[in-house]
């Protein structure tokens, strides 16, 4: 239905745009797409508009291991007609947003992100079987050149997203995976791989499944320290990755849009 | 930008369709699609993605008056090495979505709003005109006919929004419009509109420009009542009215998911 939704706007939209066709062959495609390549063809297939949000509570896991909301019922229904609560909520809680803020004196806040790095193509790193195998396993470059080799070139202001496999894990105690001495254990982006990124592509945003762009065990943040600054911006925590393919979907990234916040929960959607 | 990214994802999409295209007129459409309805020709038009949503922070208009959010700074990157709030946000404050649970005992909390209800026809109900002339103005019935008159049904599931110029009053006292007893002065959507769209239509949700779906001398919340009870949702302070057709753009709507939550702000886009 949602999938139809979208669809039927951007037909409708191209329609719309039949003046720029040009010569027949144009006109017959314009045609064509009106009566063949309809709704219900495209419905028939896969994909859609998939959440790819954790819902969250005071029982999401965090980095700090405190509740990363807590509710203050200020209206109840029963004694004041309707429900209100008033959130207490870190930044950094549940599928949310690393702004350039976070880790610099004065980049931007999550509100100055632009639209146009909010709307952008999806590159899935899938290294779910070395995280399996290690709890510690980075993104590294031979992971991005592997993507490379397979998928081409990756998508000018691309979410370069980790998929690690660890999103199924949120509801238990091994998402932040921590040892006896508290240190976690859990994949992220190594600094080098950021560094390619940086230098090779225009990705506007990296993606993990787990609590930190960078692993768990991470005693410096490096990734934040080489990826914030330079204005690009994270998403952590994401879901439904599994579901994504590794190249061809597009995020929509509902960040919240506080003035001066340093990120924020946010609802994001994938069309693929 | 983003407006070639969500194109290019719908016509990559399309076109890996391609089997299910039947006969040559369609092959020849889908082959002329990708070389000459290519992103430059759709970049040149007009439309695309639009934000739908107000920056916010402790000076932006509430219901009640008092800040809807407050910031405190718990890490700082000159003592801490990042930057870091923990907010607090009175859920109905900004650009924010009204959930059942928001106006009922057990109405759906935000977080379980179904995702085909968050990406949906946008339906503008233009009553500037007589919001310029009466602060206190409603979407009738009458303006409701109107619509449908001139535009067709509403669509399947659709956001019904109330456009009454009122967006661009936000920075100023005129937004919430109080007189000197307090009482508000903004429009909203009549009673009797609400109750004819839940008996005529399956909108999903009902959209205001303005601080709250009823308009503000209301005094007893009737189209709160009538409409969240009913298991359809609000948007209030809706951006970007102004900009977007009477009919045909796609509201996706970002709403925050946060369990139990009777709503929250929300990032909201249209394309359109």
């Amino acid at each position: 239905m949602c999938d139809a939704c979208v669809m039927n706007a951007v037909r409708d939209r191209m329609l719309s745009r039949r003046d720029l066709f040009r010569g027949s062959a144009a006109a017959t495609a314009a045609a064509a797409l009106a009566t063949v390549a309809a709704p219900p063809a495209l419905a028939a297939g896969h994909g859609g508009v998939a959440d790819m949000t954790h819902a969250y509570d005071e029982s999401f896991p965090t980095f700090s291991g405190a509740p990363g909301i807590t509710y203050d019922k200020k209206y109840d229904i029963g004694s004041d007609g309707y429900n209100l609560y008033v959130l207490s909520i870190d930044e950094h809680t549940g599928t949310h947003i690393d702004a350039p803020l976070h880790f610099s004196a004065d980049g931007a806040s999550v509100d100055q992100l632009p639209v146009a790095d909010l709307v952008v193509p999806l590159a899935v790193v899938d290294i779910r079987e070395k995280a399996a195998a290690d709890p510690d396993a980075q993104v590294t470059p031979d992971d991005l050149k592997a993507w490379i080799e397979a998928n081409g070139a990756i998508p000018e202001r691309a979410c370069v997203a980790m998929l690690s496999g660890w999103a199924e894990k949120v509801g238990t105690d091994g998402f932040r995976n921590a040892d006896d001495s508290g240190a976690m254990h859990f994949p992220g982006f190594h600094p080098e791989a950021a560094q390619m990124l940086l230098d090779e592509t225009t990705a506007a945003a990296i993606a993990v499944d787990t609590l930190s762009l960078d692993h768990g065990i991470s005693a410096d943040f490096a990734t934040h320290y080489l990826w914030l600054p330079a204005g690009r911006y994270g998403i952590e925590c994401l879901a439904g990755l599994d579901a994504m393919p590794a190249t061809g979907a597009t995020l929509m990234v509902g960040a919240p849009k506080h003035r001066r916040g340093t990120g924020g929960p946010a609802r994001i959607f994938a069309l693929s």
